[in-house]
């Protein structure tokens, strides 16, 4: 392990799973002002912490689901096999419902389930509890390498002075690895490459401000927190070189739904010249949308925004329009950092 | 006084003077959670709330100070003249100490300063104390005259069912009248014209949350409340046929300083084809700032951005660029809202 591997490893994780089977996550709700490692000794805990937003970002999920589902299985290994297997099928789909619509969670979970009812007959419980737990880790280990060459393909496009201004929290705490619109910022920084990061706070749930900026700031990456309206001031200042940002769902030409904010800056990015780059893994391009038109943005409550931690900041009778989501049209995007390299327009995924 | 104008009559005021020479402040402040309305008796209180900001936006500090000027010199009309001029000037030099870069406030201090320092020596006190209410109340009219004229040149900008965009507060809230942003859309509605406005919540300190949508939602303006980062997707949907926002300072090339976010604003209003307008008075035109480049930005401290009514949303020690304005582009401007008329594009003020 070469000097730049070994300070990528001390990118603050989401996710940790020992050679004793041990699962500990950190408790993300508590961030900015605690960090909180807490091992994860039971299912129902497991389903609050995924409830209560404890581990977050889609892949994180996934991989926690994956863990949460072997560690609740350790008590039942004396069971016989066909007893364990209903035993993995009943915890996978309590876990599944703590968040219904993520896919990741319900595509781990699958994954695993599948496992258990096609294994042999003739082997042992210790064997599919084993099958189960490889699992678990090869799902964790296949986004620590799609994050990392994300990272790869990215950094290249980071020079030395340059300025990275990012959304939200498509970082290290949102996936099993160094992040996905993060990763290309702390390959770059690990290769000794010094550029300033921005990260714009995201409203209304502040994912920017109080993740990304933990996260950057405790790799020790040079990091500055802005409000989201600042974004076009900074690039008419000539501070922006690019701008990275992660997806929710990527339509097969390339039409972007990520968080709200995103097509704003994008917009801007275009004003002013500033490359503007999508960094997803592969597996967030959706083919079967043809385009934006196709995605189905979320709305959420106006309490969201009305309280910010408690605190009432508009009238309480006020409407809000409060989209979880935009989306940004192709023609905004300079590229898509994936793990299989970068892509630049025209898109045709399909193809 | 006809239906159009009773109404306009029901516009929340920042600022009550009554013919007993009682003066009151709404305390902006309490907004949006109460409603407290509070007389000012002597010049320290007045003071406090222009110093806390109890009152605040350029106009209303500039009349708020004129008027705790007068209440202040009631116990002294006993005096002989010399010594009540003594104190007009006293008084004027605490009040204007309040907040000492806001240039209506020493303009208005200054302006009854000189009254009394030129008042006839052989005129009585009581004389003069008439003089500086009378000119106190001719400021604060003058103010009632200039926002409601601005009103009356933008309303006829606003079609039924329109979607009308705003940032910060250029409200009644902010002026003695009915605001200068805010004034077309008042006069548009008591005309009866039917439109959406949307108040964009403006971090960080949310001046568009806590009192645009109170004063917009309190006279009965369809209002609805969106994160800063939501402005171009509402204008991607198509839900915006203008953006109107207000100015602190207005370069004569019309390149104009205004709440940070304006700019972001401008620039997808200019992707969207949304006309962009400025209302100010003409006052706020400095011709003697011959572009934006001439336009110092204030910036404000990072805690401003870190605590949100005290609560920490990002780590303590993280950097944050925290401008107070921006510096929009005349080329972005479509018109400036005056009391004078809208002035269209291209703009040479001095000319």
């Amino acid at each position: 392990m070469n000097k730049s591997q070994k300070l990528l490893e001390e990118i603050p994780k989401a996710i940790y799973f020992d050679d004793k089977d041990r699962f500990f996550i950190l408790d993300q709700t508590k961030l900015p002002t605690q960090e909180i490692i807490e091992e994860q000794t039971n299912i129902e805990q497991v389903y609050d912490s995924i409830y209560q937003l404890k581990t977050r970002g889609a892949p994180a999920i996934g991989i926690a689901g994956a863990y949460g589902l072997v560690i609740s299985l350790k008590k039942y290994v004396d069971l016989d096999l066909e007893s364990f297997v209903k035993q993995v099928l009943k915890n996978a789909s309590y876990l599944n419902s703590s968040r219904p619509t993520a896919v990741n969670l319900s595509w781990a979970l699958d994954k695993l389930s599948k496992l258990a009812t096609d294994f042999p007959k003739d082997k042992s419980v210790k064997e599919l509890y084993s099958t189960l737990r490889d699992e678990a880790v090869a799902i964790h280990t296949s986004d620590i390498f799609t994050c990392r060459q994300i990272g790869i393909n990215g950094a290249n496009l980071i020079k030395e002075g340059d300025g990275v201004l990012t959304l939200c929290n498509a970082g290290a705490l949102a996936t099993g690895g160094i992040g996905t619109a993060l990763a290309p910022m702390y390959v770059a920084w690990s290769k000794g490459i010094r550029f300033k990061a921005y990260s714009s706070e995201t409203r209304p749930l502040l994912q920017g401000a109080r993740i990304t900026c933990w996260e950057l700031n405790k790799f020790g990456i040079d990091t500055t927190m802005i409000a989201d309206s600042v974004s076009s001031y900074l690039m008419k200042l000539g501070r922006v070189s690019m701008i990275v940002v992660g997806a929710d769902r990527v339509a097969n030409n390339g039409d972007t739904a990520n968080k709200i904010g995103t097509l704003s800056l994008a917009v801007n990015a275009k004003f002013y010249g500033v490359p503007f780059y999508i960094a997803c893994p592969y597996s967030t391009i959706d083919i079967k949308s043809k385009s934006g038109a196709d995605i189905v943005v979320e709305e959420r409550n106006s309490e969201e925004l009305i309280y910010i931690k408690g605190q009432q900041i508009a009238p309480k009778d006020i409407k809000a329009f409060n989209p979880a989501f935009d989306v940004t049209d192709n023609s905004l995007i300079s590229g898509f950092i994936t793990e299989k390299g970068i892509i630049r327009p025209p898109y045709n995924f399909s193809k």
